[in-house]
This record gives C-alpha cells, structure tokens and sequence, in this order.
C-alpha cells in the first residue's frame, strides 16, 4: 500500500481532493497532507471542506513518500509563491515517483521549471502558461507522461483517479 | 477627464480594485465596471466589496475607453478562461491606450500572447509565467512601459495608483 502526499493550501477545489482522496482510501492507500504550516487547517473553495496539515512543506521528506497528489483551485497559486514548496516538489520529481495533477496544479510544475518537454493537461485557464513553460499541452480528460498524471478540471475527476489508481499500483 | 473600463470577476482582490478606482474618481475621472455578464453582482475576495458588472465583455467597446484597470486576485484566471476576454484585451491593446495591471492581471497578457519584449511585474506566485511568456519581469513597486502600467501587489498600491493617475493626465 501506498503513501500519498497531498499538497494542499487555502481555496483548494474541494471535490479534487475529497474524491481522489476517498478513492485512494477505499482501496487501502494513506494520505498525508502536506501544506505551508504543520497543524495548520486549510479551507475547500466551494464546500468548505476542512484539512489539517499533518506535515509542513519544509520538513516534509520525498523519500518517504510513494505518490504525490496536487488538488487545483487557488491553492497551488498559493503554495508556488513559497520557495519552500518549489525546493520540495523539484526535490520529489528527481526520485521519478508518481505525481497526481489536476485543474491548477501544473502551475507548481511551471514555477519549479519541470514541464520542459513534457505532455500535459490542465485547467483552461492555464493553458498558455502550460506552453510557454515548453510542454506539449494535450486537451484530454487524463493524460499520461511518465511519473506525471494529469487531468483538466473536477469533469475529469473518474478519469484522473482510475489513471491514479493504477499508477499506484504498478509501483 | 478620462473613461476607465474596470475588468473584473469573482473573488477580486478588493483593495486593488477600491484604492485606484477611489483615487481616480476623486481626480474627475469615470469608471465603468466590465465582466462576462451585465448586471451581475461579483465580489471581493477578502472584504466581499460588491461590485455591479455595467457591460458585458463582449459588448465593451475598446474605443470608448481612455483607459483599462485589471485588479488581481482569481478575477483574472476567471477571465482569461473565457475567449471573449481575450478576444477583448487584443482588441483594446491595438488600440495602445493605457492599461493598469496589478497582482494576478499579467495572466490575462499572457493568455493573450500580449508580453512578448515587454518590461513587466506582477505578483510573486506569477513571475515564471511572466518570463516564459517572453516578458522581462522587473521586481519593483511599479513598472512602466509605454502604455502598459504595472505593480506587484497590494503594498504597491500607492505608487501603482500615482503612475496610473500620471498617465491619464497625458492622454
């Protein structure tokens, strides 16, 4: 079973983390979040919903964890702003371990300058500073590219956890 | 006296909309407040300020205007999400009338291939997409370059709104 980190701040789209998240649960995972400040409770958008920081970014270790999930919404603005965070998901992405993007999350990716090159999908709003971050910008539901899973927004939500799912279990 | 079209949506960064429109209206000038629907009541994201859409983006007209204001916050990834707002900010750029952009607004430029060569700032979380989009971000209080007017942040806001009004007295 695996380990998943999820990074997550303020204004979080709700349903993209409580969906994956439950389905990660259901079939035997754990989850840990990982956020600006350990013990910190950080808000959903739209339902409110409530999480704890278990781990703050800057402790936080990539070794010890197997997969990474990024929920969209505000908060992966809000984590890229910190050098904190940028340092953490360059230092997770060089162990080559599954990362899980949906909506805005790829804006973390663009900031720690790891798109060059890559396929990937996300939130219509970002597609430009997708390209201009040099990755080929695919327009489907879940696209697959190596350790990076990604989907455009909660419609892909099915999609993106049963790629996820079985990522998960390859590894 | 000049007629500044405001764009603007949900979960706008308050002061940066209040602080510059205030002094602006003090100086004699006239606002006008334009979104993705007439009539539609958006707000603030901190203070919930509420402000009333007066014309829709696909309506506006970019030659009836002296001058653009973009707020920051998540109004601008709202609309850069829509065509029409893009289709709008080329429009009005061709135009080479002043445009006041503070916080998140570069990501409406960018989504409009409109910063290529230019000397920019903008909010920290947004530096690398302001980079990538081929624009020589410039880390100070307020930018200036041609008709293009821009600041960081709310801390900007006083040198942001004098360079504003500055560039409406020359027009």
């Amino acid at each position: 079973m695996a380990l998943i980190g999820v990074l997550i701040d303020e204004m979080f789209e709700d349903i993209e983390y409580t969906e994956p998240a439950k389905a990660f649960k259901e079939a035997g995972h754990y989850i840990t979040h990982i956020g600006l400040r350990k013990g910190q409770l950080v808000k959903g958008k739209r339902k409110r919903t409530l999480v704890k920081i278990d781990q703050s970014i800057s402790e936080a270790k990539p070794e010890s964890l197997d997969a990474i999930l990024i929920p969209g919404g505000c908060s992966p603005d809000h984590l890229r702003g910190e050098k904190k965070s940028i340092k953490f998901i360059k230092d997770y992405f060089e162990t080559g371990k599954p990362v899980f993007a949906i909506c805005h999350a790829p804006q973390i990716l663009i900031t720690a300058q790891l798109l060059e090159g890559r396929r990937v999908t996300g939130w219509k709003s970002i597609v430009q500073d997708i390209k201009n971050a040099g990755a080929i910008y695919v327009d489907q539901e879940v696209v697959e590219d190596g350790n990076l899973i990604s989907s455009r927004g909660p419609r892909d939500i099915p999609a993106f956890t049963k790629a996820s799912l079985n990522k998960l279990e390859t590894i």
